[in-house]
């Protein structure tokens, strides 16, 4: 009878999966990969008998500094070579420092996911598989045996932009089943984001769940809107159906394809956030005053904190620029967003009200690096005050989870 | 000044995606897959200019039947080869029926996800892309220009299994905004599958949102469990990190990445089922009789429906049996569960109180097909009353959305 038992389970389980050909048909000699040495090193493996060359490409390799004609450069994630084995390509790194990294094969020229691992995060238009090295900040990033909040995807109205939007909202533990009001930091994405991003590749639920629960940062609710005014949700996620958006750096492309601005809006994003506040304000037990609320973004995402905390100088007492494109500064003849206009006497009001935080945050090799020392010098020209903190490294989402990580605990006391 | 906004915003896009190599990389004449054209057909292209041969494998080609060992057979997905022009490959189908499709690339022996395609769905422990032919029922499982519903991860406590475990949530619109109370599904998973299987493979929260927009089903929330009782949570979401699963297909691997049974379970999952009812009961706007409570679940399942509902037999009034793993009475030796002792005196008791709607549904090549004709026979012996409905095909999603899609309309009339 046991045997029966184990029979029709195994049958169960197998059928379930129509679709695990890969699973399937794989074989028994299941292939681990990445498999994190007790050193901290790693090895990536692939099964590919008829490939002729096989890499491995991620950002725990050494950077590639490509120039653009224009001058610009960036740092791109490092490569290197498998070493073919009975079929199965092979390489093992060096120990890497605790971090969430980022990889994908590249064999024979061709980009693809490591089949071998489940987890994979999505950057605009593409996917990396991803894992983590423990320590810190790994553990911070990784689920821990806490209390955890909840995750909702839900929709708001913004009668200011003129249609409904998908977000994304945290609440801390305890939240659903208390009655306590809680202060909100709302966080925003940048270029090419959307209402995703802060949760999947900023990892917030897990960096607040185990802020919280060593009592470094109070309990707060994150809201994380989808900044873009012309877009309703994150790709697939509204009426245009599961259409690719177009890379927005290759240019060109199918026209049915370019989805960056879908639907027509009657405002700006920065003028249409009250909206969101409006909204959580009536829908959750939310603090609502100035010192209970925070905003911060990342790159445009930083911009748009920049300026709808001076657009609004009531509403927040804390202010987070990640890599912040304070380069709009630079637009001061732009006449089509009023946010654009009267600039000075903006910020002038909004530090008069001596807001509790503003922090600005950017890595040295971030191409957004001289704005922000432009912009600083001129919150210095007027002795606005703020806090400024500069690290190694560029415009990556390694740095917006430590930035996260740092901002978090300084909010709400 | 027009010039340098342009190459700012440009500059903004292109590095906030650091990893977005292949979409930077792959060039300006990118590249569409899959292509639905205005017939339904479909085209899919792969840049592989080193390949030597391409397939596409997915459920809209001819299947092939697979037949093992043991006498069991299953219907694998299809396979055709693409062809080769300028390094890019490219397939096109025949017009195909609405459905949701899955599908992968083969390239020289290497399954590989479609990297033009962002919409990928895990079962299990792989992962395939998906795409949707409009029409019926493909426009039900599309996000459609109606209120939608929200979808919350959150964490509930067990303390008959004897642990916090995750579990999603949908809660239909007007919801949070109203104060009405609203019925409740429970809608339960299959053998390897998780809390995520029916938001994501079933389309779940596109289902509902589309049946209560046009008025055929009522609103109502949908909670969706994990019903593995060894299990805190989906892959990556509890403290075990990262871990991808074992292949559950290939048996044998490394014992540390066998993470089906995690936590030592107190109790058996059927019988801590009321720790959920409770969880519900107590934190949501919900009805708390029988009659605003379903219960239904596919494969492994509708094992657990059948036997959670006999149970308790106050708890729910409408029971569906979705290609249900009815095959767990033929184990009635079994002394370590007590759901599997009385089995004819507690059904006995079940339908003496004459549930509303006790549904049964299965494909006609179902592996289960026949424990389900020994099951109704059984029903029928007794003059139990219950509905059946039997299609085509075998114990695939596809089936399981159109059995939801069936199932929540003849619901709390």
């Amino acid at each position: 009878m046991k045997k029966r038992i184990l029979l029709a389970a195994t049958m169960l389980l197998f059928v379930t999966a129509t679709f695990a050909q890969e699973a399937l048909f794989s074989g028994r000699g299941a292939i681990v990969s990445p498999e994190i040495h007790p050193d901290n090193s790693v090895t990536f493996r692939l099964r590919a008998p008829k490939a002729v060359k096989v890499q491995v490409t991620g950002d725990f390799l050494p950077t590639q500094n490509i120039k653009f004609d224009n001058g610009m450069s960036y740092d791109a994630p490092g490569t290197a070579d498998l070493v073919e084995k009975n079929g199965v390509w092979e390489y093992t790194t060096a120990p890497l420092a605790s971090e969430l990294y980022s990889y994908s094969f590249v064999v024979d020229g061709l980009t693809v996911r490591d089949p071998s691992n489940i987890y994979m995060i999505r950057d605009v238009v593409s996917t990396t598989n991803v894992f983590i090295i423990k320590g810190n900040p790994g553990d911070l990033y990784s689920v821990q045996n806490v209390p955890h909040g909840t995750i909702a995807r839900r929709w708001y109205n913004s009668p200011t932009l003129g249609f409904e939007r998908r977000i994304t909202i945290y609440t801390p533990p305890g939240y659903e089943s208390g009655n306590k009001s809680y202060p909100v930091l709302y966080l925003l994405h940048g270029a090419g984001g959307d209402e995703e991003a802060w949760i999947s590749l900023g990892r917030t639920a897990q960096i607040l769940d185990n802020l919280i629960a060593q009592g470094k940062a109070k309990p707060m609710l994150v809201v994380m809107p989808n900044g873009n005014a012309g877009q309703k949700s994150a790709p697939g996620e509204d009426e245009y159906g599961l259409i690719t958006p177009n890379n927005p750096f290759a240019g060109g492309g199918s026209g049915a394809r370019n989805t960056q601005v879908k639907f027509e809006p009657k405002s700006s994003y920065e003028l249409a956030f009250p909206d969101i506040v409006k909204f959580i304000e009536s829908n959750y037990r939310v603090i609502k005053k100035k010192s209970a609320r925070a905003i911060s973004g990342l790159s445009m995402g930083g911009g748009h904190s920049l300026n709808i905390s001076k657009e609004f100088p009531d509403m927040f007492d804390y202010i987070g620029l990640f890599s912040a494109a304070t380069i709009t500064f630079d637009m001061g003849d732009r006449q089509d967003n009023p946010i654009y206009q009267n600039i000075p006497a903006k910020l002038k009001t909004q530090f008069a009200k001596n807001p509790k935080l503003y922090w600005i945050a950017i890595g040295k090799t971030d191409f957004l690096y001289n704005a922000n020392v432009e912009y600083r010098k001129l919150l210095d020209e007027h002795g606005y005050k703020y806090q400024y903190f500069e690290n190694e490294g560029g415009h990556i989402w390694r740095n917006w989870r430590i930035y996260l990580s740092m901002f978090a605990p300084m909010l709400f006391n």
